[in-house]
């Protein structure tokens, strides 16, 4: 049996745990929704202050050139390249996941023309699958929804698919999808491969170009951190520049953005996946959260990250087995990002009563109880805590509560 | 002759000169590129504070709920119905103008699908155009670009235009479109009318339905104040709600957007023109700054931006005669915007010794100095002190230095 004396002792030996202090946690609070909204960096309030009264309140209009604004979704992008293994010329900052997954997926049809099959799997975070419905109206395809294991995608791989569209983390399940044998299998069957790194990027080790991905985005506001709603990012692999076209043909895509002719060329690199002015102040802040992975390796990271999971199961399995909890991540941890997924059909109100403990996870339709372990910022401690306070709520029926059952519009 | 001291006593008169005080521009500055960035509320460094410790940092997830984060954008959205003449339900508030542009513009020629024309002026601002380009190309539609006047606008609608699209104030001559007229030729021949409110809304009345407008989009970031590359907005008159398809399916536009349903279907009304998560720093930000607008109302903010722009036209007159100015923008402030516009062969070094001299305008090719009165916070002896300043430079030829020769990357 694990003791919470063993979990300190793991936390004393951790050498990440340092980046804990990194971050703005309330006293006690113990966060397991940094896969839905990251933590916030100590920095960020005092940056964001400058930025504020210095770059906007001073500065103004000059801070595009004076704080170089201009270059800052350049400047991030980079910063998230080495976290994803891409080139800093392959990936761009800006818009929203949905709207650049909406970009790369036009940009992946059109470099495919003759296909008529988007492929996908039915478990895909929902925005995915409603931005390929969109795609495929407009475009006239097919979306081929197959069952949300590797398997079935690839037996779905066949000569009418364009592009296989993933997401790399299962966001329910936590379920790493195999980049490298799903895109090996895409090429040899004349598809793309585009991955959506949401639960990926700054959580498990990722290297698109290694696996040869054609097209990628990810999220700014998970495990990178950078703010409710920051910005996201889209990866195209250098090979397609030359040929790549996006819908969203807007100034900032356009290769003299500035010069104001009246006809849109694009940018001849990834700038023009690029659209309109980006959210600055939210992308700032992404950029000054960035700045925690400086130093950091995603393999010291990876390595955290399934020590936390694997502790977390070891203990459910030993505190949780009266209960009827189901577990919905892999066991194996190869194939497991940096979360557990526990099913119980009283998960709503269970994850309601570890919030009123001060242990946030959440909880996904219809019966998931969601639990984010971020390597920079949760400790073992705090796994432990959070199993001994599960078994706690179902020994007491503390769960049982009119306040816990009621459901609240966003979880 | 106009002096100094009426500017000064003008100053004195003004309802609206207390407005000012809430601006933190920095001392001795005078800012006339409001209407490329407006200046920074007072008030906006504390409240970001606000929401970086205590929403962002204490409330982690949580703030969905608990700061009302869900409902952000639909709030926004209701500060701006009022400012053009919008109902609290035909607004929306999300992504960049050009974005929103391209979802309001699929819309549109899906409402029109028999149409083959997006008739448009060549003088728009040049990503409304590139947008339109992007649509054209998908949907397979002709751009029909007409010169830059109203009269060519009205000529160019027959029964073969689906939309007509139009920044109702122009950018570069401030020249404002007559809504009204060509939004009801636009329906004597069956197509639909877009106007981009970019440069009109928080500085020009508007009325959306008094015009009987279709559809509008518009910028957060220039005269609403809300911070660099503050969210947009996108106007889509009721009437059109049942039957409006934008192809941006993303969640947060989906009728239940938490339940994570297999299929999109769009919310049913306005709600539907969302796609991802919004940048929350940047629309918290806006949300904030629109309380500047809280009982000030436009008509008395149209009356002071005419005096303004005419007491700047009478002084151009009066003191730059000897100099080779031209006006590019009307002379009369019926169909002028809240901006002058000069032109002048040294206009770009010219705006850059205005710049160092603590006067901002901007710059526009090839030959266009912009002056943007933002009548909350420009004053009268802001005015003065601007065609001083002019005819000072070029008296002394301080206009006619490397320094101020030489091109940045933005200005």
């Amino acid at each position: 049996m694990v003791t919470r004396q063993d979990c300190i002792t793991l936390d004393q030996q951790d050498a990440l745990a340092a980046c804990r202090d990194k971050f703005a946690l309330p006293e006690g609070e113990i966060y397991l929704d940094g896969n839905s909204l990251g933590a916030m960096p100590r920095h960020l309030p005092a940056r964001m202050q400058e930025v504020m009264v210095k770059e906007w309140g001073n500065g103004l209009i000059r801070s595009w050139n004076d704080a170089n604004w201009i270059d800052l979704p350049k400047r991030v992008a980079g910063q998230v390249a080495r976290l994803i293994g891409a080139g800093k010329d392959e990936v761009m900052v800006a818009d929203s996941t949905s709207v650049n997954l909406y970009k790369a997926l036009v940009a992946a049809v059109r470099l495919n023309p003759a296909r008529k099959v988007i492929l996908s799997e039915r478990g895909n975070f929902p925005t995915d699958l409603y931005i390929a419905q969109g795609v495929a109206e407009i475009f006239n395809l097919e979306i081929r929804y197959v069952d949300s294991t590797p398997e079935p995608v690839l037996a779905g791989l066949d000569d009418s698919v364009a592009v296989v569209m993933l997401t790399h983390v299962n966001y329910r399940t936590g379920q790493i999808y195999p980049m490298q044998e799903i895109t090996a299998k895409a090429h040899a069957v004349g598809a793309l491969a585009l991955w959506d790194l949401a639960h990926s990027a700054g959580a498990v080790e990722v290297d698109l170009n290694a696996a040869k991905a054609d097209m990628a985005v990810g999220c700014g506001y998970k495990y990178l951190n950078g703010g409710p709603g920051a910005p996201a990012f889209v990866f195209v692999a250098e090979r397609h520049h030359k040929d790549m076209r996006q819908p969203l043909s807007g100034w900032h895509g356009h290769v003299r953005p500035f010069e104001f002719v009246l006809g849109y060329e694009p940018a001849p690199g990834i700038e023009s996946m690029q659209c309109g002015t980006p959210p600055l102040l939210s992308m700032l802040s992404l950029e000054s959260a960035l700045e925690i992975f400086d130093g950091v390796e995603m393999s010291a990271l990876r390595k955290k990250s399934v020590a936390l999971t694997e502790l977390f199961i070891k203990l459910v399995d030993e505190k949780l087995s009266p209960y009827k909890f189901g577990l919905a991540s892999p066991r194996d941890s190869a194939v497991r990002g940096s979360q557990v997924s526990l099913t119980h059909e009283q998960g709503y109100a269970i994850v309601q009563a570890l919030i009123a403990r001060g242990i946030t996870g959440d909880f996904r339709m219809p019966n998931i109880l969601r639990f984010g372990f971020t390597p920079l910022y949760v400790s073992f401690a705090n796994v432990y805590d959070t199993a001994q306070a599960i078994a706690e709520i179902m020994e007491s029926g503390e769960w049982n509560q009119d306040k816990f059952l009621t459901k609240k519009a966003v979880t």
